[in-house]
């Protein structure tokens, strides 16, 4: 795991799921100060003392309601089921405004989530932008891994993480907090290739159900790893 | 390279370009009988003299006008560029009813190369099923790879080929075709699926300007060779 030189205050929308700890788990080993959040403060806290057991080393976690762990983060992170994405953003646009938000939802829409179904604003990352408004910056990552292995230091997450979004120097901070997970993150481009980004999952979804595995992924090719 | 039990005769649409060509040099050594079709003849047969010079073991090659290449094949392969797709499916339609057709064509809009925009039906490939209708079925493949390379036997294309489209048993066919070329194919599902497959081509020139390289590609991990 390389350390990024920054360290952020990385406050994690709806992150007592299994992809927010398992973020969380990476970030805090990084460096990181990272507040989870969740409608329930009690139910952050929760995921933090179960964190806290994981970490031997310690770290700065918190918990806290949504709301306070955005106003107190410099970077927010969004993980909330699909069906609460809207809702959840809806109710703290104004206290997102202004900031980098990393989109990691998925628009996995059962019983077809083998079938790429986008929301009318073309995918999650624009229909976040819709609803933030151009002072904010949404960039999608992480949406193709299995987080389930981020929470194992040692266990090889096989699968790159491409990174797409309004403004390119936050899809640079971003791609910063891709490599402090121990991951490989790739410039994908602007906003509207977020379709492809989310699009991907349900192809890789297809892949592991037609080939009975857990955690299909993908590389970048062609690229040498020196530059 | 491994050879498909089936040998067709496969039509390509517009093969006188680098992806017709590299794509019929494959097919060829593989034991399939290729035509490459053209709006001129002259044309066609200029680009098949061209690759039997390559194919020392000679094999089923022809170059025809495209309608003709059509009528004659058990499977089309539409390489025209982006702007001749529609106008050319419209031109083929009686004649390409009820085939495989196999859409290899790219969304590419310049100056934006590294911007995914699809066409309104969502992508090529549905833009496609729409003019040609339901008795056709429309596959997705090769949009990702490197054609230049594909005109060297010894070359390794570093990439693998994601599958999709209308009905199962029309993907598992192209699938052969795609093990014919020596790549790795997979089944990336529906054809709702195909933005991802078409919108990926321009997440790749994105890396390739980015990473001064002339083929980035991807590779689908986490599932074993063996199965």
């Amino acid at each position: 795991m390389t350390e990024n030189k920054e360290t952020y205050t990385i406050g994690i929308i709806g992150g007592t799921g299994k992809e927010g700890k398992g973020l969380a788990y990476r970030w805090v080993q990084a460096g990181h100060h990272v507040i989870i959040g969740s409608r329930q403060a009690e139910k952050a806290q929760r995921a933090v003392e179960e964190l806290k057991a994981l970490l031997e080393e310690g770290g700065e976690l918190e918990g806290m309601e949504n709301s306070e762990a955005v106003a107190a983060c410099d970077i927010a992170v969004v993980t909330v089921p699909y069906a609460a994405h809207r809702p959840t953003l809806e109710g703290l646009k104004g206290v997102l405004d202004g900031k980098i938000v990393v989109d990691v939802v998925v628009p996995i829409v059962p019983p077809k989530v083998t079938k790429v179904q986008m929301p009318s604003a073309g995918s999650v990352a624009q229909e976040a932008q819709e609803i933030l408004g151009e002072n904010c910056r949404v960039v999608d990552a992480f949406q193709n891994i299995s987080y389930e292995r981020l929470m194992n230091q040692d266990e090889d997450v096989d699968c790159d993480v491409l990174v797409c979004g309004k403004s390119k120097a936050a899809r640079e901070v971003v791609l910063g907090l891709v490599a402090d997970t121990g991951l490989k993150g790739w410039d994908a481009g602007p906003i509207e290739n977020a379709v492809v980004v989310e699009g991907m999952t349900s192809v890789l979804i297809g892949l592991n159900i037609q080939h009975k595995v857990k955690a299909s992924g993908i590389r970048i090719t062609g690229i040498s790893e020196q530059e």
